[in-house]
Order: C-alpha cells, then sequence, then structure tokens
C-alpha cells in the first residue's frame, strides 16, 4: 500500500503543528496528598513537519499515548516528547492535557470534607536542542465581593463566583495545590463544595470583610507570585460572573519574571561597578 | 437521477422526527417597542416519516426557510408548518428558532439606557387536525441573594447571578416582554447592562431587601403565572450560578394550569348539583 | 443558628426538583472487561420539596455523594436514592451521571487496541413506592455514509461522523457495551482511535458497502433493539455532523416496547376468546 | 458618594488589560453584496490600567457601545477605541467583536440560492502612537476528503467537515468574502446551505477529485495568502472533524509575511551591494 504521507511535497512550506486534537483519555496524575488521581483528560498532541514531506503519520500519535498512559507522570513529559520526535521524524513535539483535578478541603469551620476541583491545563513542548518549555495553567473558581458596591451601599455588597486562571512556567516543580492556594488567598474568599450553615456564615462574612475587584486579584496574586523564585514568566486572568449583569469583569496582567530579575542583576551590576569605578578614580 | 429518499422502505417503522439542526439564520422578530428587531436564530427543522419512504428531502427545509427569512413572523408560523407539512408530505412538522432577543432598559437611579440580551426559543409544532401546538421559552438573567445566608451573617450576604428559564403553552397573544417581566420581579433584584455608582447602590440594597433561594424564585413565577388566564401550562426553572460553590442551585416547577381550570370548575359544577340534588330532596 | 430552608412556607406551592446541579465528581463504575474503570461525572441531583417548607438543605446532597463515592455502583443506585429521600424528607429523588466511558477496541484488521470513549448518563429516579425509574442513555460516534450521493455520483460518496443516542429503560441488567455494539452495527462503519493503513483501507470500503441516511441509522437500532425483550423503552437520535452542509441532519424515534407488547398479547387473548366463543356456538 | 475605583493603589502593578467580556451587541456590519447586514456580536472591550489606580470604571465600555452601536463600522474602529482610551483615561484599548457573518451563495449547479454562516472576529488594539493594529478571523467550514483513504482503497473515500480559521493582519482593505473565497479554493469542496441532487452529485464529485489532508489545506491557504501584498501576517488552522475517528485532525501554520518582504529586500540590496563592489574592484 502507498504511503502518500510520505511522499514528496512540492509547494516548499514548513508547517508548524500537525497532529490530533480534542482526543479523551484516562489519565493518572500525581496528587500532593493521596499520591495519585485518576482523570480523564483532553489531548492536543502535534509535531511540526518538515516542507519537504506532504503528511504526518495520525495514528503514530494515539500508539504513543497507549504506551504511555497507565504510567503517565509529568516527569515524563519530557520522555515522552523525545519519544515523538524520534517517532515523527520532527524536530519540535506539543502535548497539551486539559482535565479536572480534584483536592479535597475541609469547609472552614464545621471542617467537613469535600472534593473540589479545578480545570488544569498542562502544556508541553520539545525540540531537543535545549530544555523542554512547559506552561501549568489552572483555573480556579473564588468568590470575589465589589469594594464599591459594598463602600457606597447601607448595608450588603453584591458578590459572585470568579474564575481565576493562572499560567505559570517554572524553573523548579511546583505543585498544582501551591498555586491554587496563591490564588484562592487573593480571592474574597475561598469557595467549598460542601458548607453548614456555620461555614456559610464564616464565607459570608470572610468576603464582605475582603472585597476585591476584578483588578485586585490579579495584583494580589501578581504580587505573591513575583516573589517566588521559582516562577519565571506568568499570566493571570480574572473573570467575574457579575451578579448585576449579564456580562462579565476582566483583568490580565502579563510578566517575564525571568528577564525581570535579569534587568535587576544588570543594572545593580552596572551601579556597582560605576560606584567602584568612581571610589577608584 | 434516482430519488433514494423516496423509494419503499422495508422495514415498516414510522420515524417521529427527521430534519435538519443547527442551522444559522438572520432573523427579523415582532419588537413591543420598537416594532420590528433583527437577531441571528439557531434552527431545527422536522417533520416526521411515514414507515414507507426511506428518506425526507433535506433541502427542502432549507428552501422554506429562504422562502420566509425576510418577512418572518411569529404569527406566520401556522402557515409555515402548513407549508412544510405539504411541501414534505408530511402530517406533522416542528420548527423550533432560538436566538437572543434585546430589550432596551433604563437603568434604575440614573435612567441610563443599555440593551439587554434574553436567549428565547419559540418551538412551534402542527399537525393539520389542530390548532398548532406552540411553546415559548425565555432565559432571563437576575441577581439573586441568600436568605440563610443573610439571616445567620453578622453583615453582607451572597448574592449571584442566576438564570431563570420559564416556558409557556398560551391560549392568547402574550409579549416576551410580559414573561420577562413577570420573571425579573420574582428575584431579588433584575439586571441591567449599563449600572452608574447611583445605581449600584440601588441594585445592591434592593437585593439584600429581597433575598431569594432558588426555591423562591420558582414559586413567586408560579403564584403570578398562575393567575394569568392565557396561559394554559408552564415550567419554570431557576439555577443559581453559586459565589460560594463551584456547582450551581437548582429548582424546577412544572404545572398544566388549563387542567387544573377544568379540574376546578368540574368540582364547582359537582359541588352544586350535590347541593341542588340535596335542596330537592 | 435560625435554619431558614426549615421554616414554613405559605405560598402553598410544591416543588417538583430541587437541589444541585453540574457538580464535578471522580466516579468509578462497573465494566465489563476490566471489572472497575475510574472516570470523572457531571452530577445532577435533586428531590421534591413539599408545599410547607421553604428550602431544601442543599449541602446534603454533596454529603451523601461524598459517602459514595469511593464505593459507587449502578447497583447501590436505588440505596442511594432511598438515603436521599430520607436524608431530606422528600418523597422523591432524583440522581443523574454523566461521564465518558472508554472501551479498549482493536482496529478491525491490524488489530492495533485503541481507547474508544462514549459519553454516557445515568439518570435514576426513585419514590418509595414502587422500583427506582432509570434510563441509561449513550452517545455513540459512527460513520455515516450517505445513500443518496452513492447512488447519484460517478465515484465517491460523502460521510461524516455521526452522533447515535440512545436512551433505555431496561427491565434487567444489560452491559453498556451491549448497547454500543448494538448502535455501532447499525451505522456504515463503527468508529476507533488508531487505524493503521490497513485498517483504514477496512473502514473506508465498509463505510461504501453499508451507506445509511440518519434515517436507516435510527430505523436499524429501533429493529434491532425492538426484538430485545430487557429492553422496555427507549429513544434514539442520529445527529450527522454534515460534511457538504454547516448544519446537521437529524432523525428521531420514541417507542414504548412495553406497552406495545401489553397489547399485543391483549390483542392475542381478545382474538383467541373470539375464536373460542365462536367454536362453542 | 466614594469613587472607589478612582483611589490610590499602593501596590505598584500595571494591568494590561481590564474591561468587560462577553456581552452581546446587536450589530450592523458593512457587507460586500447587500451594503449592509444586521447580526448579532460577542464583544470583549479592555484598556490597560496605569498603577497608581485601583479600578477602571466598567460602565464607560458600555456607554461607548451603546454610542456607536446604530453606524457600527470597522472603518470607525480607530475613532472607537481613540474615545475609549480618552473616556477611561488609558493609553491602550482593546474591542474584540465575534459575530456570525452571513453570505448568500448560489448551489454550484441548480443555482439555488441559500444563506451560508461564517463565524468572524475582529480585534483591533491601538495605543495612540501608531496606527490601529486589527486581526480579522474568519472561520470557515469546508469539506476535505482523505487523500490517503482514496489511494489505498478499492472504492469511496472518507470524508468530513472541516473548520479553517484564518487570522490577518492586513495594510490594506480586504473584504471578509474574499478571504472566505480563498479558504474556499483551498479545499476539497466548498459548503452549501441548500444542495439539490444535481448539486448533491456535484459536490461529492469534486470532492473526489480533490483530496485534501488538513496539512493539504493549511499549505494551499499559505501558498495563495503568501503572494497577497496586503497581508502583513496570518495564521491558518484546519480541524478535521474525522469521520473515522472520535477526535480530530489538525494543522497550523502562521507566517509575518511583512518580515519576510523586508528580509528579502534587505537580502537583495546586500547582493546588489556586493555585485557593485565586486564590479567596482
Amino acid at each position: 500500500m502507498k504511503d502518500v504521507q510520505n511522499s514528496r511535497d512540492e509547494r516548499n512550506i514548513y508547517i508548524d503543528k500537525v497532529g490530533i486534537k480534542n482526543l479523551k483519555l484516562p489519565l493518572v496524575v500525581r496528587d500532593r496528598n493521596r499520591m495519585n488521581q485518576a482523570t480523564v483528560a483532553d489531548v492536543n498532541f502535534y509535531v511540526d513537519l518538515p516542507h519537504h514531506f506532504k503528511g504526518t503519520h495520525m495514528s503514530r500519535f494515539v500508539e504513543i499515548l497507549n504506551e504511555y498512559r497507565d504510567s503517565f507522570d509529568i516527569s515524563r513529559l519530557g520522555e515522552i516528547l523525545k519519544a515523538t520526535r524520534k517517532k515523527l521524524n520532527a524536530l519540535k513535539a506539543h502535548l497539551e492535557l486539559t482535565f479536572p483535578y480534584f483536592i479535597e478541603k475541609e469547609s472552614p469551620v464545621s471542617k467537613s470534607p469535600g472534593l473540589m476541583d479545578y480545570l488544569c491545563t498542562i502544556s508541553a513542548a520539545g525540540n531537543g536542542d535545549e530544555k523542554m518549555d512547559m506552561v501549568l495553567t489552572i483555573r480556579v473558581p473564588v468568590t470575589t465581593l465589589c469594594p464599591c458596591s459594598k463602600e457606597i451601599s447601607k448595608y450588603g455588597a453584591h458578590s459572585q463566583r470568579s474564575i481565576v486562571t493562572l499560567s505559570v512556567r517554572t524553573n523548579r516543580f511546583v505543585w498544582l495545590e501551591e498555586l491554587i492556594r496563591l490564588v484562592e488567598e487573593s480571592a474574597s474568599c475561598e469557595i467549598y463544595s460542601l458548607l453548614k450553615r456555620e461555614d456559610e456564615k464564616y464565607v459570608t462574612e470572610t468576603a464582605y470583610e475582603n472585597p476585591r475587584f476584578v483588578e485586585d486579584v490579579v495584583r494580589d496574586v501578581t504580587e505573591r507570585i513575583a516573589r517566588d523564585e521559582r516562577i519565571d514568566w506568568f499570566t493571570i486572568e480574572s473573570e467575574n460572573i457579575e451578579s448585576i449583569h449579564n456580562h462579565d469583569a476582566y483583568a490580565y496582567i502579563e510578566r517575564n519574571l525571568k528577564a525581570e530579575r535579569e534587568k535587576t542583576v544588570r543594572e545593580a551590576r552596572t551601579k556597582s561597578q560605576v560606584k567602584e569605578l568612581i571610589s577608584q578614580n
């Protein structure tokens, strides 16, 4: 049978990404408390295609996923990308996994246990020459209460569910649980799946005592995350499902902390060199 | 060319609905204030298929929509269904149109104008023998504030956007605007697209003064709608995008008011007949 | 603290369903081949509410789910509904679980293994007086190839992915795998996650040899399922993501097999009684 | 009443984007054939926020949309962005409009008219210093037929609906209709809303005669668009809703044509300078 994909293409056009999208896959991921948790991922999986090949071999992506499925681990991502580049004769490989991640949380007063779900995405790309590029994304639902509404009203203040999305590039291992915690502490109040009456009193009062605009949430996350030496780059978005409108409020910050740190070091060095020169003369 | 659809089917199986789904169509609908408004609808359009035909002619649905598109009106739905039954040799025809419907509302204090969107569905079915069956559905976003949270907390109370969905069968013409109003008046506060500071103060305080569980909203709508002689049947759903959870709170009521009214009449008649009999003897 | 939900409601309105919606939950379900499989479900969970109570206790739904989560099984659904009615003082309880279900399939020629995902819904309702009512729904992606296109064209025929949705009420246990098989055998060809070249040749030719309108798929499923004595009721829908249109083709059948069987028995009995009467006279 | 948003923020953090998201708006857009067409847009609308302000004034975005709504036109986008920067004291403004765009097409043989819908996005950003940055995106559904399947099978070849997404930055006005045409001509066959039997024969045979991998579609678009001097930058994606799998096939190319052209000019200049130098010596 002819291998059409393998035949020569004369258009001389390189393709950045080619592969499969929206494949569902059961997955076991590492979990800080319970070692492992079973979940279901949506998978996108691509390689690049040199200009001279007509097509890529789509079935090989599924073969690779089959091979690693039962013992999948973030620590093996580099290995998977390497195997992919080899099996598909590609320079680059991209793997994106999006899955609900569950954390057991106790409610704040009655200490009732409940599972919270957070949608996570791991997006990894490798080209063989350097370290794999990996972006971790978590989507954290929280409560926000409007500072303006509180300030100007006789009583009450409108609140709503907000979706806060944090993406990071790190230079060291960071638990998803740490990133989630950081976001939850920047909201008016965190969210629980199970709240008894005493807990509901607590979250209502806590949110009222901690009003946050959508702008406040992204700034508070930025303040905390900029201090974390393990984070090289991040974006933070907050989206309020406004209770008083049929549209959402939105804020977004992107920061390249690694570049900022290198700039600070360069400036400090220059400054001390200047000082030294002055003191020498 | 052979008409495959028209050939005989030997399986002897009647099909309840066959047709097209998820077709997008620009549409002009009647509007209480501005006469007409242009919108975009998602269309589902079906007929039934007798057991002896192999298939229906899908292109005819699109032809019919083309024909009526520029002068579409709810009042012509009966005519469209009749034309459909004829053109497709069918006993039954079903047409479902879902579209955003816009109403200009002034904000409550500063009287600033703004457009609110409401997702509406018109679902009509006709079989020729009797009156067309039509269900109107509106999806109304509102604010709800939790009565329990208000009662038990020192200050504040959590609120959220809620989606209230009302479906009705009527025996007379009813404006979408009337149904929307009825739902908005059953919430903690209605929603606006534009709110100035004085308006935000008003909606915050109004919601705080009118706490509503998801149960209260469906009951309040039920109370109001059960008094409306034009409504024969309805379902009412309310869904809170809870600000303190990552899941929603939900309530649902279905009532056949026509049957209830007929029962009341029958019972009254029986009672008066019994009385008469007693008085005669 | 006051129990607001428990207070008396004076509106005198019964609520059909009240509870929680769109809660995500990891779940282990029974699997024909591997005993168990871990998946993630979307959960809707409701009870009814008598007219005299103001509200239901939403946190109790989550408590019940917590309790049964680690050892969930369809065979325990009746027990869960019973516990729910008791814990929430309700007459009726409804539990709806929607989750991807994975089956390992070998490709048709090269026998390469691959996981296929099928979206399933289990919807169970119990009111204590009688047997629990349970509807199983599976959503099966298949290939369909157009009979008309094949008939009238010099070569080729357009094909597409179709989504076939089967819902059943059964009087005995039926494996999800059996229902899925029955649907796949009614399509032009079944779908696989991994196909080598020899497999692709096979599925292409198989689909071409088995053209199916959307009408054919629902009729073929109806023919097969009507013979299965374990099925009391079903609906079957087929939706083609048409490759030649930007809308979908759709067909739908609903059949109450239990009622049909009872009618047949009654008619046979009447007939034999009539015969007997005639022979006696 | 206190203007909380206007108060000073001490965290010293600049916000890239803050504003409103997912607001629905009726819109009239310019149309090549009919002058104007009414549609409904999803609107995202942001500005940046200097580090010293606590918040932005969300209601002003809605006021601006109200003002321009009735006479909206792409040619006024620059004016809207300018007014936004002024009204919100911002350096940057971003406006994103996503809407279905309808084009009347005649079927290929019977010349039957029908409306096709294409989802479009206009994303514009302005900062006052330079020309507004605008990206036009169109999402075009087409038919693709698999070259490998055709090559290796005795008869037939699997086909499917594909979604091709083209984004461009232009240096001159380009009609949406031109971009759509260019994409449709790169597919196995274009898609219509209404096809009679003779048309269905035509599209079936045309697709069979023009097999295209997902890779071919993005390459063919790239070939055509790279020749268009009005286009400075583009991305092209193609996604096959595979008829033989439950996942999609995907390809993606990004090209900065402006930079490529400038590089070519620089290289040509260098070459001719070298030649000149050589000839001089």
